[in-house]
């Protein structure tokens, strides 16, 4: 393979397909740093079926898996979304944001990840057997794993353009062993740009923090390693093995004689950098010689704690980046380069930092650095002929390998000095999950949906509902799999509810008939055709509060409201507005009061929300740009779609508003009280939300339970005006049904209780049992 | 009640409005004239249950009945399209156009109605007693009723703006009964008006018949008469009965001593040309006086044979005006007003073509015409004075009181006298089943609907499903009641049908996946959402044929066909266009084809469709454009959405389309040569449908239901394109799923076999059994 077939094969888009996939473990800690004993938290429902949210070896070690994407940047956004999903849902507790452990107890105490059934207590078993053979603390160590494949387009093109002649599985396994073998001699160069476990805590083996500098805060720090995890003291089989990776008989050949001669229990037992994936997972080795190589596993990588997901993006786009490049450099015919490796890997784990390493190269020394950057030469070429547009990343790496003070490992060495091992770290983490809580009401890799399907996507996830995203521009996935699949659109929009009832809820006369026809106060009123009809009634409604609109309202256009009366020469101009956006016009009763949106799915009521116009509350001395701009600080205001509640904006309306009240927006008002800044309560114009469940009298949450249900609606925003809702026998009426009722703004509202609306649509649908 | 009230109290439209209803009795007849003994037509289903389309007296005596209806024109419309409803579900048989009976059996072979069940026993033997009392030829005599009554609405304004000191049910009484003396003071005028009885064949009653001058053809003419149904020989009471119309009181009080008297068997006996309708229907006099009034039955009109419906509208709109005239009429005391009103009843009825009739007035006679002269005269000022709109019946009914030539029985006599009885009304029953024949697409009354709503409703009346018009602009009907009410839009938009299965057909991203999934071939295709991911793929796809679209098309908009294939450049272009439709672009293997329209319902493939472009077919005399008119005439072929087809336009483009074949519109063209208009084969631009429900081998139909079953639907419209459908192995993909699939196509093609969508559509809705 050389770079001139890729070049004359591929565009730039191609070459920047892959799939990509991560998977990140994680301890969950307590608040002073120590293992958490909790069971994995239940809301992530069967550690075995849950493909997002699941453990690894320890009850307390997260493990989240992201799917396989095309991009890296992707990848790595959902990486991040399942993050935040964790540090959101582990209670008082925090993701530990380093491979090594935190404070942990002795091996009997560990607690190791429990299942249920036969086959769970088979896992156990292996668990236990592992803590045998390695200990229980090794077994604590976090990494993260990095899948990569190129997608069958891409090598069945490379196939064709570079070796017709073999056969497509004999090309991708000899494309994917050469991968291999140079991630193999190189990967010291991994470990030393991303090594980050330079300390430990004094919990840890005492046989490995005994080399290690004492810092104080039962702290030690590694004089000028880059990698514990990477090095002896980290997780590694026995003894090193060193299969075959010429061809896969080979490969396949030597793991069944470790096996045989005890040195592996199983297969999965081989502990390698780099790990050939198979379609199979129980019959590995099978598999591989049946379908060839899948994708490969880089295993190298300890976890970031500078990035939030323990892996920044840039490091990830190097490692793609760095995977091109294996599958062009060119092998030198060295016969012991895997002991050579290995020894590589230990010098640079240990010693990475150090001015004056050396490795070996073919059997002779030859200085770090010299290597290092000719394979970044070698990279640059890459990049440059492909044009992959990876020069950042480039640059990057080339700074860590200038200076060692650049790397994460010098980095987080001398955080370690000042604060310790474990506050560092705890610092860090309490960091992470504060920024995850202040942006909850998002999901990142799926910022492109709307914020309520956000919001689906992160209940399925977190739940292990599997999630398939069927058209994300129009906010279209499918949940579940097998019998239980179904489809949503925009969150709300299900199977559960019939078409006919979604039309009706559309059309304001058809819901008004059938409201009325079940008895169900809506304001009284006429519907008419033509100018004509309306005369009529215009002189039937004058003096009366009425109120009059196009049939179909977008927006409140056309809309005339007399709160108290008009005459019937007003009503005519009014109604002849109201034809300029529609052939059928309403006249309603006006019903005074304000309005509340109920959220009613499956026949309850599940939130209830008010909707107040933007505004400001004093303190005594500051304007009210201020205050807003004081305001607009809060992490749910955003801009567009991005956030449940909107920045409020200071425009002419505004100023034409406060100056109806004798203000400016330079004026400094009292303090508590409230000014308005506008007229119309709507979100999209920085008004608030505030949850109103809890204080709603059911005679009200009935009305809005019998109306869903006449317009046989599963899910159904309906909105009620009533004059006081504290007083059961007030006057209130429908003003309308919402067949697709925002669920964002229950989920979080301004003030009130935030309710869990992915929960509840994924009741509706099955998923979760009913209460 | 003065005129100066109604005046100042409503306004032109509020008069004009009303409730109007209308029942029509007719015989159904055999080719030659004589009365029909087949059973009711099954379609109609249970009599007692069909509120639309039931039976009178007779097994053979059709009845409509219009709902009430706000004005004249629709209810007539409505009329209208029962009759041809009626037309088009007698089979052979014809609907007698004609008050007065056929060529009718002897008593013993009249069918009376038959019934199941106990009441089914009661209202038959009431049936027989009929025959008893009155003879069974009698009962054979069809009418017209007409139902009047004022708007509540109405009731209560007049109620306050002239006796507000009343209780409202007593004013709305007195109201009506002054109606009723009024009406039938003068009913003699309608008697004149709209009498069409002149004739009898010789089969009726021969003491009737002998009074007749005997014409030839079996068939009898009234010299100067009008109306023998309004005569003694017509339908009524053994003797006459005078009920007191001053109060409701006494109206039951006498009608109670009727029956205790043996003068009635039941107070339904009771035969007057208006009746007091009530709410109640079994207990007519308890609800007379306990609810009062609820609506006027007049029931004096003869059918009008030169109307299909049996009564013009303009007759129709008179009677509305003469019953507003009624409300108003002066009074006089005359006493024996009810006795003078029977007299004049006959003297018009046996002689009012006659030039010197006259009737008796408050004990003196007077000139008919006279009369009648002053009648119109206050008429015409109460016209003017509330300014009704009325002017064109006043000019019509002013003709046929100045010369008797213009009536009806006039008319009608002179036909007779020309034809024979039976021959005249049989060449008009036979018009009216051509015509109705002609047009039966359509639902008269029912025009403002899309055409496949008006086939839905049209099926619904046939089969005496109530249907409810909830919102008509937004083609919005229910139909059935109580627990099996259910709502249609559009036809095929229904509770069956769950939201995201609508949903997924609705993006065709969703339906190919979901098509994919369940291994249903497709067009092979990918989806990108920018040109540089198109790019990759324009390259992958050069030379292949190819389709190019936005995902959203709507009437193939940003569509590229490459039969040939193209190169990636052309492909490139291709993809820019369909960018500026929509964010993303599919290109898909072109498939070579025709096009087949599947309707699927409930899994089962009841209609195929292909659709042709527009297109003449030579004689080899005629230029395109002659034929082109000529193929125009089609009844089907209309403008607009109110036709099944649309008429071929010859405009730019199909000259330009002629001029690629080297034509013109002024080209004759060879005999069965077949010329083709434009190349796209929309109904809309003249296109021509062919059914091809019978031809289709199963294994396609088999396609078509599993991607209905696919998208989880009941309504679908599957789009198949098939490279040739008599080789079951031919190559085929699916284009798109149809959430609303047009049905009128199939209910009415250009050629073969008419497919009963409404039908189809009840069943699926369980109004029909399945089959």
């Amino acid at each position: 393979m050389n770079i001139e077939i890729l070049k004359k094969t591929f565009t730039k888009a191609e070459l920047l397909t892959g799939e990509f996939g991560l998977e990140r473990e994680g301890l969950r800690i307590t608040a002073d740093g120590k293992l958490a004993l909790t069971p994995h938290p239940e809301i992530f429902g069967d550690k075995l079926k849950n493909v997002y949210i699941t453990t690894d070896f320890s009850e307390s070690q997260v493990e989240v898996v992201t799917p396989a994407y095309a991009s890296v940047p992707r990848t790595h956004k959902v990486l991040e979304g399942l993050c935040d999903i964790v540090n959101n849902e582990i209670g008082d507790e925090y993701f530990w944001p380093q491979s090594m452990p935190c404070d942990i107890p002795d091996d009997k105490d560990i607690p190791i990840a429990r299942y249920e059934g036969e086959a769970g207590k088979a896992s156990m078993a292996y668990r236990r057997g592992l803590v045998e053979r390695y200990g229980g603390k090794k077994q604590l160590i976090s990494g993260i794993h990095c899948n990569f494949s190129f997608t069958e387009r891409f090598i069945k093109k490379l196939h064709q353009a570079a070796r017709p002649e073999m056969s497509f599985k004999d090309f991708k396994d000899q494309m994917y062993l050469k991968m291999v073998r140079n991630y193999l001699r190189c990967r010291f160069m991994i470990i030393y740009l991303m090594g980050c476990t330079p300390a430990l805590h004094k919990s840890y083996i005492p046989n490995c923090v005994q080399w290690l500098e004492d810092v104080g805060n039962d702290s030690y720090v590694s004089v000028d390693g880059v990698s514990i995890r990477n090095s002896s003291c980290g997780y590694k089989n026995k003894e090193p093995l060193f299969p075959r990776y010429d061809s896969i008989a080979h490969f396949t050949e030597d793991v069944r004689r470790f096996v045989a001669e005890g040195k592996l229990s199983a297969p999965k037992e081989l502990y390698t950098q780099i790990r050939l994936k198979a379609k199979g997972v129980d019959n590995i080795l099978e598999s591989l010689e049946e379908d060839g190589i899948k994708y490969l596993e880089l295993r190298t990588i300890d976890i970031n704690p500078f990035d939030k997901c323990g892996l920044a993006e840039i490091d990830l786009s190097f490692l793609h980046h760095f995977m091109l490049y294996m599958l062009i450099r060119k092998e030198s015919d060295y016969p012991d380069w895997q002991q050579e490796a290995m020894e590589n890997e230990e010098r640079v784990a240990v010693h990475g930092r150090g001015r004056e390493l050396t490795l070996l190269k073919d059997g002779k020394e030859i200085r770090f650095r010299d290597w290092a950057g000719e394979i970044l030469a070698e990279m640059e070429e890459v990049n440059r002929q492909l044009n992959l547009g990876y020069e950042a990343g480039l640059i990057e790496m080339a700074k860590r390998v200038d200076d060692p003070k650049n790397t994460y490992a010098s980095r987080l060495a001398a955080l370690v000095k000042e604060k310790g091992y474990i506050q560092a770290h705890l610092d860090i983490a309490k960091g992470y999950k504060a920024e995850s809580h202040d942006t909850r009401y998002l999901l990142r890799g799926f910022e492109g949906y709307e914020l309520s399907t956000q919001i689906l996507i992160k209940e399925a996830i977190t739940r292990g509902v599997p999630v398939e995203e069927v058209d994300p521009m129009d906010n279209f996935i499918g949940l579940g799999k097998g019998d239980k699949k179904t489809y949503v659109k925009q969150a709300t929009k299900t199977a559960r509810d019939n078409y006919i009832s979604v039309l009706a809820m559309e059309n304001k006369v058809v819901t008004k008939k059938l409201l009325a026809q079940k008895g169900i106060p809506v304001p009284a009123g006429v519907e008419f055709t033509t100018p004509e009809q309306g005369q009529i009634f215009a002189e039937d409604y004058a003096g009366r509060p009425v109120v009059i609109k196009p049939k179909s309202t977008n927006f409140g256009l056309g809309i005339s409201i007399f709160e108290k009366g008009g005459s019937a020469q007003d009503l005519m101009a009014a109604i002849d507005i109201a034809f300029g956006y529609d052939n059928t016009v309403l006249m309603e009763d006006y019903i005074k009061g304000q309005e509340y949106r109920f959220l009613v799915i499956d026949g309850v009521v599940e939130a209830v929300l008010k909707r107040v116009p933007a505004n400001v509350t004093g303190d005594g001395k500051s304007t009210i740009s201020e205050l807003v701009e004081e305001k607009n600080k809060h992490p749910f205001r955003g801009v567009g779609y991005t956030a449940p509640l909107k920045k409020i904006v200071i425009d002419g309306q505004t100023e034409l508003y406060l100056k109806q009240q004798g203000l400016t927006p330079e004026s400094v008002i009292q303090a508590d009280q409230t000014v308005y800044l506008r007229g119309n309560s709507n979100i999209s114009t920085g008004g608030d939300s505030i949850d109103m469940t809890d204080v709603m009298p059911d005679c009200f949450k009935q009305v809005a339970v019998k109306a869903a249900a006449a317009a046989d609606a599963v899910f159904c925003g309906v909105d009620l005006l009533i004059e006081d809702y504290t007083d059961e026998n007030s006057s209130y009426g429908i003003i309308e049904l919402n067949f697709n009722p925002s669920t964002d703004m229950h989920a979080y509202p301004y003030k009130g209780k935030e309710r869990r609306t992915g929960e509840m649509i994924l009741r509706a649908l099955g998923f979760i049992e009913e209460r």
